[in-house]
């Protein structure tokens, strides 16, 4: 009790620093995925090491084949077991015409923060900062320490690499993943599994220039409307059914207790067409729409780039085209095994279509029982004045898998993002309330972690695999 | 034979002239189709004007609701019958990256002249004017006219205003079009018939913004994969079979005798692979691939605008899309009757496709007996030393109906474009030799219908519909 009051005090005080820090970052475009942008996520890992050293932590930029990833923290010594916090600081492009801002502009209006970033995942990484700052100044016998990638937005395809370097990125006990979405301001969440993914890029040429179509209609063969039958042979576009043979054998369905779980989570359906702007979607009932987004495979089309896309109508034939598609995974779909049955499958519907991986995850079940989830749960409690819901995540984050085939610990997710926060659109936005109720939850699972552990629940020193079956 | 003397060394003589013009008029970015252009339009009808007045003639700007139209000519007799030659100066968008060249820098490397518009229409409508110039020196007794249009890439949309300034847009007793292409450079072709068009649009809004599509996939609708359905249930893109209900219903079929002419016009499928750079189209057999480019409908796909186009992978389910999409039209096919079907069809298929026209054109049936035919055939022998095949053109010119209701005269066309020219297509070019060749079978034609009318050839004169059924 006395601990939270100095807690509410250290909040407030530091508040300025955080917002000026979060300012810093908003403002340098790490957009991962516009090769463009490589200064900027250079700048960006150096002003990361700044604010973590500005809080006494200290922080290594860990090169690898692609960006770096920034790894720090405090150690407190060796006796006591190690916690990270795993964020990332590579954003979304942000080009959507909606944006009413400059969207690496930061903005502050009351409480709230506007930029991109500000919610995915600059803001709940500075959270978890300061969080870490108090934990550690207040004596919590935890190594607390942080792992922020900078390409997590492309699938984390070097992560890898840091892990690889365990001198600088030592395995902890266990691991905090903190970049996912409460279902509603109302109720915290916590999530439990995140889907997989499967990208892929279709192209298909049939020659080499624009012709007129006039000229040439009829006889040359049309790639976009050639593409669009191929979209059409893997996916059902009204009802989203994915008509890939084999596309579903593997997936695991959602037990009666999930669903159970997930129908309590507070999840409306209106909310949900509100918060995302939807006209209309594919299922208005509850049960039917959380299957969907949280335990059930797609295949989206994100778009189909070729033929004349300026100002006018231009009557001609283009000589290619391409689509950008990708699948989203559930436990138990191998990525792979996916990849290969879209590809037997364009292969039989029309042979001449290339398909092209551009990235894959494994989708990832978290840890829902045992005393870390408890902590959680009892940390999320105290920090917002609400019990947590469990759900499920429909995002992925490539470096979870990553970390769990090379540690072998619990990896448990708290996040703060809010469905309003404009998450991967435009207007992106966070704010004081998820920041500071975070620094509070932070701070009390810390704290219930470190007395577990010295209360001789030897469960939270993870030896291995052993602890994943809990 | 003493005439062709002259016009051999008049031809030698305007060279230089004629290059320098069509210099001027390519390097003024006449794109009717991109609104940012309106000042190069306005600056092109001025230099079109000079040009003609250089030559003798008088022209006027004739002004409509959207761009301008060029009116003029040489007025040598009320007495005399009247011909008046259409060509359009606006071009085709040049975005291609295909491009070797600024395709609005005007090139000559030996005979040869490139850069946009060169082919498609500066270069014929330039050399009808030097033809038209001779002509009215020896003395033809024909009022020779031209009418250039600005506004034909875009489909024509104001050309009726220009018609129905009959003072300044008078009336003629037949017409010649010189914006058709031959089949190879090895035999001159006559156009008989144009294909018509009706373009359109169809959009799908189902959301605001984008969308992350973990958080909403599966849920959420995808208007692109949506309207690839909507592609898929209009045409069988492998075939190009119109799956549109009634669509060939009204399709006049070629007799046995139009297929043998088309057959004879020295077409070879491997030429028509290789002039346009296809990898390979939808039929290799020769009579087949000329019934689709020239006597069958289409329906075309030229772009998809709509989700994230720019560089990298983006997972975002896009809030809305479009696919530009048109229909090639033959006799007796009703571009309303089409469009309605294909509206009444997206309707039933996806009622929240929205379908807008983007602009119709009608098919045409030309002249291809009688005085003017025979005239037309007999000069091309004389300029080019061949007889000409009968062939059709696949494309559309939507100011040939226009003209036909209007004044009700023969309409025929006397191209001068080759296949290697890309037309619409980037590395635009034309030629001397098309120019020079143009300019004798030109003033051969109006030599010819100038003997034929004073021979009294009372059928030269027009007297409205009466000829039209010649």
């Amino acid at each position: 009790m006395k601990r939270l009051t100095h807690l509410e005090s250290y909040v407030r005080s530091v508040r300025p620093e955080f917002e000026t820090m979060l300012g810093d970052l908003v403002e340098t475009p790490s957009v991962s995925s516009d090769p463009r942008r490589a200064e900027d996520i250079a700048r960006t890992a150096t002003l990361a090491k700044q604010c973590a050293e500005r809080l006494g932590a200290q922080a290594q930029i860990v090169t690898t084949s692609g960006y770096p990833v920034l790894s720090g923290g405090w150690d407190v010594g060796k006796q006591y077991p190690t916690l990270t916090i795993y964020n990332h600081l590579d954003v979304q492009p942000a080009q959507e015409p909606e944006w009413k801002q400059d969207p690496f502009v930061f903005r502050k209006e009351g409480n709230q923060y506007r930029g991109r970033g500000t919610t995915d995942d600059k803001g709940p990484a500075l959270t978890a900062l300061f969080a870490c700052k108090y934990a550690v100044d207040q004596g919590v016998p935890l190594n607390l320490r942080f792992l922020w990638e900078l390409e997590e937005e492309i699938g984390s395809p070097n992560f890898q690499d840091a892990l690889d370097q365990r001198h600088v990125v030592p395995r902890p006990d266990s691991v905090l993943v903190s970049d996912t979405i409460w279902v509603s301001r109302q109720r915290p969440a916590i999530s439990t599994g995140l889907r997989g993914l499967v990208a892929a890029r279709l192209s298909l040429r049939t020659g080499t220039t624009d012709v007129h179509s006039g000229l040439t209609g009829g006889g040359a063969r049309n790639p976009l409307a050639e593409l669009c039958a191929a979209v059409h042979a893997c996916v059902d576009a009204r009802t989203g059914r994915v008509k890939i043979p084999g596309f579903y054998d593997e997936v695991l369905r959602p037990t009666a207790a999930e669903m159970k779980q997930f129908l309590s989570s507070g999840f409306q359906v209106s909310r949900f067409k509100k918060a995302y702007g939807f006209r209309s979607i594919r299922t208005e009932n509850c049960s039917d729409l959380l299957k969907r987004i949280w335990a059930a495979p797609t295949f989206e089309v994100h778009g189909l780039p070729g033929g004349h896309m300026g100002p006018g109508v231009k009557t001609v034939v283009p000589p290619s085209g391409e689509v950008r598609v990708s699948m989203r995974l559930v436990p138990n779909q191998h990525p792979r095994k996916i990849f290969s049955r879209l590809k037997a499958h364009l292969k039989k519907h029309n042979p001449d279509v290339r398909v092209e991986s551009s990235g894959q995850l494994e989708p990832f079940r978290g840890v829902t029982q045992g005393p870390y989830a408890q902590a959680l749960h009892q940390a999320v409690q105290a920090g917002f004045g609400k019990s947590p819901s469990l759900i499920r995540e429909g995002g992925s984050i490539g470096a979870v898998a990553l970390m769990e085939r090379a540690w072998k610990v619990p990896i448990l997710f708290f996040g703060l993002s809010l469905p309003e926060h404009g998450y991967h659109a435009p207007n992106e936005c966070f704010d004081w309330g998820q920041a500071s109720g975070g620094i509070r939850t932070f701070v009390e699972y810390f704290s219930r972690v470190a007395d577990h552990s010295a209360g001789g629940d030897s469960s939270l020193r993870s030896s291995g695999q052993a602890l994943r079956s809990e």
